[in-house]
């Protein structure tokens, strides 16, 4: 097949033009992509869902605060396959007008996540008022559109370029270490060859000693863990869905054989794919 | 000892008075107590470093939305300790002022999570436009004092009643099996005579069968756990802190023998607390 045949990927993610979901689309795929921004994660499941994008783009895990949860019970929902992840380092700048000095600055809008991760900054600047709104890239978007010149953005450099406004203060959030893990979603199981790496979610009676039996499939065969998550099942309190990430290609037979093992042990239990490990730059 | 002398239980939360916090506070000690209400988790946190309150209350789960991960941070950053638990059940209220009626209310203030549990009526409802609050009682407080007889705020039915609102419809939460889980946190390390659940936090270098060896220190014994929950190590991407309930109390011989056998196998390792398990009713 020539290159012109291959299909050019249409990416569906979360947020406005600009998120940093974008910025991991584009550092994943590369810039020859087409881009279908959405209001929410439920949206960009649906799209890959229905086939009308060819992939989808979704933040699952931060460094500094965590799981994003509603992409987990959205993995369990959906038959969506995980092709691939990437990770981005989330470098919080504060975007205003060209122009505008930082003693203008009355307002700050961001994502509430935004928000909380440039606490230390905020709370230095306490003239600042902090505002909560649906999106960090939506807040350049919505400051630029209203020419709001008392105002500022918590968002990416990326959206500040995408948006053509300036950057006032570069690097205001609390840690360095802040990094993003996105997962590439597509509707068919395929495998790369270089997959290293095994998403799952499972579920058994809650008895002693039943989740170290279920480690222990991994375990006896040396296959490492890079991720353990649980989840409260839905209408039964306290009971759990574990999502764990392993060290190995389903491609391989060991990974195989463990996965049939541990069919043997619980109630519920997906593959939610197979991929390789995205380089934590 | 006669009652008298008994001191009074002065108990710090989070939010404003009438706060499911507060409601919780009152469940596990009774009404005939003090209470300090707390703008953050991390003042509730220092007042009882402080000794300013006998003890302090935190929502540590909830069965829908999951972990209240600030706490399990704060948890692991002092040095206080879990003497109970208590679990309430998440009923949300549609509150406004007394004789206002539905056909009236354009907005619904209630803090982000009290708003992302009701999204079910809120999108039958778009008329209305959703407010992010910092508080749900704080919200009713608000519409009280300013007479916005345009609006209502999602909050439980404790806080219509400290605040003497009326309530405008009746269990408006997404699912019925929203429980939150609170602890009861105090400067003393006493334990219970019928403490029956210790909270323990670890963590270890993530090797093939890492956790698989740690969970073995219960499995091995026969005890089991109620909640494993995983949290990023600041400034260590991909690395974690693992928090455990043990279904044993550490006033036991089975249970200290697992704690020093952990202790083998990790790098860090704190004991958060040791006491009954709260009825779930």
């Amino acid at each position: 097949m020539s290159k012109n045949n291959v299909k050019k990927e249409y990416v569906a993610f979360q947020g406005n033009r600009g998120a940093y979901s974008e910025a991991a689309a584009v550092k994943y795929f590369g810039e020859d992509i087409d881009l279908l921004p959405l209001y929410s994660f439920d949206d960009v499941f649906e799209k890959v869902n229905k086939g009308e994008v060819t992939s989808g783009i979704v933040p699952i895990e931060n460094s500094f605060t965590g799981p994003i949860y509603h992409n987990y019970d959205l993995l369990l929902e959906n038959e969506l396959w995980i092709c691939g992840e990437t990770h981005i380092r989330i470098n919080h700048q504060l975007i205003a007008h060209p122009g505008v000095k930082f003693e203008d600055i009355k307002k700050v809008y961001s994502h509430p996540q935004g928000i909380s991760q440039c606490q230390a900054f905020l709370k230095n600047n306490p003239q600042v008022e902090q505002i909560p709104s649906y999106d960090t890239a939506g807040s350049v978007q919505i400051i630029r559109d209203n020419k709001w010149m008392d105002s500022a953005a918590i968002a990416s450099k990326y959206a500040a370029e995408f948006y053509k406004m300036a950057v006032l203060k570069d690097g205001i959030e609390d840690i360095e270490q802040n990094r993003t893990r996105f997962l590439i979603l597509k509707k068919n199981k395929d495998v790369s060859e270089k997959a290293n790496k095994t998403s799952i979610v499972f579920s058994m009676d809650n008895t002693p000693g039943s989740l170290f039996k279920c480690l222990g499939v991994f375990a006896l065969r040396d296959i490492g863990l890079s991720r353990i998550e649980s989840r409260p099942l839905r209408g039964k309190p306290w009971q759990y869905f574990f999502y764990i990430d392993i060290e190995d290609s389903i491609k391989n037979e060991r990974c195989l054989k463990a996965m049939d093992h541990l069919q043997e042990m619980t109630n519920y239990f997906k593959i939610l794919g197979s991929y390789p490990e995205g380089l934590n730059l």
